[in-house]
């Protein structure tokens, strides 16, 4: 398994009346999460765009929402792989508290998309190389 | 089964560097959806919270991302309801482009939060009343 | 001068803590309202780009937060054009609430990018010609 | 005068589809820049409101796009305090990229408002007295 941990202060833009964590902006935590797990990985989501032309489109997104974040909050994202991408590629996401208390739990299932034939195409080598060690 | 459209024209603040309306915003569409519906009903979320003191926090969410949406689409969104609401709220939604084909569907699930308490409770007379023919 | 009005409900996701459409929002009305203003004209923001290769960056922004608007209020966006374009593009906006209080004023300047060389250019033809009526 | 520093990574969410951040979400950066600028001073934001009852609603809003900034830029944050702060308070704002280039320029000048009386109040001592040898 691959493990990656984040951590996302809540800006107040965020916040809805209810004084919450707006409930959509927890899809832009979890694209943080991933963003700078694959950062670990050795190469980023930018370069697989604009070098590769590899986009990655959502495919399915699915949250719990268990207790509210708060404006000014630090919350940590853990981010998971629990097996190696093939034709998608599915991240399951834990968000906590200072208190060490879940606040959201989901996952997202993503694909790969060639930008130039606009097909969809299997998880490319450079992503699978360093993933690797993490599945044996 | 209660059944409620509503159009959302996709805003260029909307889209992410794909061109397409980013994933996170399809959450704000939702929501457009259920409170247009519940003013088809005969009052408004507005009223709820500020008059009768119950909040709406979501539960879960579910999305399905078929198609991209794109800048300036006229989407038309869908929003039904199965059953009537008890201790949650669950609505089903589907979204669809200009040339009726369908971009997302997924469904969301609120409970109902009385605001000077901060206990859940059951979903009020007042919103279950003009729902009733809808379920008979 | 050419002058145009166009509606825009204030949602949950625009909200913030405070209760308040967020003022990082405004933005995107503004852009609403331009870009329903150019509908109206008889072409869209996104065939501008998408058939003549023409992006409308923005070069400058002011705004003055004259009375909140809160969630579900109908706001009324005016968009007006004092001057032809040349260089650029400005637009000057109020934004009134539903007892025809002004909530925000001000301006947004734009400037004409041909995709393709991505050089600035002039206001295209297209554009100057169906406005010129209102500046005789 | 007050200066403050902070990074901000351009998440996918807030690019547009002409792959710039979003003209709007530059208010978020000022908001950020500005929050971590007040941590910095020994109290924050998050606690002005929920101790002390006292709201910063923003007044007025100017800004200049330079160039545009791009996903994943990390982006530098230059908050400015030229004056001590009386009636208003206006922090002056430079973003810059990785290039040292800068981005955007622009100032944001916010009220105090007791959140009780719903009056303007002036600048509160707990906020003056830390800014004090900055002034002098």
């Amino acid at each position: 398994m691959f493990h990656h941990t984040t951590q996302i202060r809540v800006r107040y833009a965020e916040t809805d009346k209810m004084g919450y964590l707006y409930y959509g902006n927890y899809a832009t935590y979890y694209e943080v999460g991933r963003a700078e797990a694959m950062r670990t990985l050795g190469f980023t989501y930018q370069e697989m765009e604009e070098k590769k032309g590899i986009l990655m489109p959502v495919v399915s997104l699915q949250m719990r929402f268990v207790r509210p974040a708060h404006y000014d909050d630090l919350l940590t994202v853990h981010t998971f792989l629990k097996k190696l991408p093939e034709k998608f590629m599915t991240f399951a996401v834990e968000i906590f508290n200072e208190e060490k208390k879940l606040v959201n739990g989901g996952s997202v299932k993503l694909c790969f998309l060639d930008a130039q034939s606009n097909q969809t195409v299997s998880a490319p080598d450079f992503l699978i190389t360093p993933l690797l060690k993490y599945f044996q």
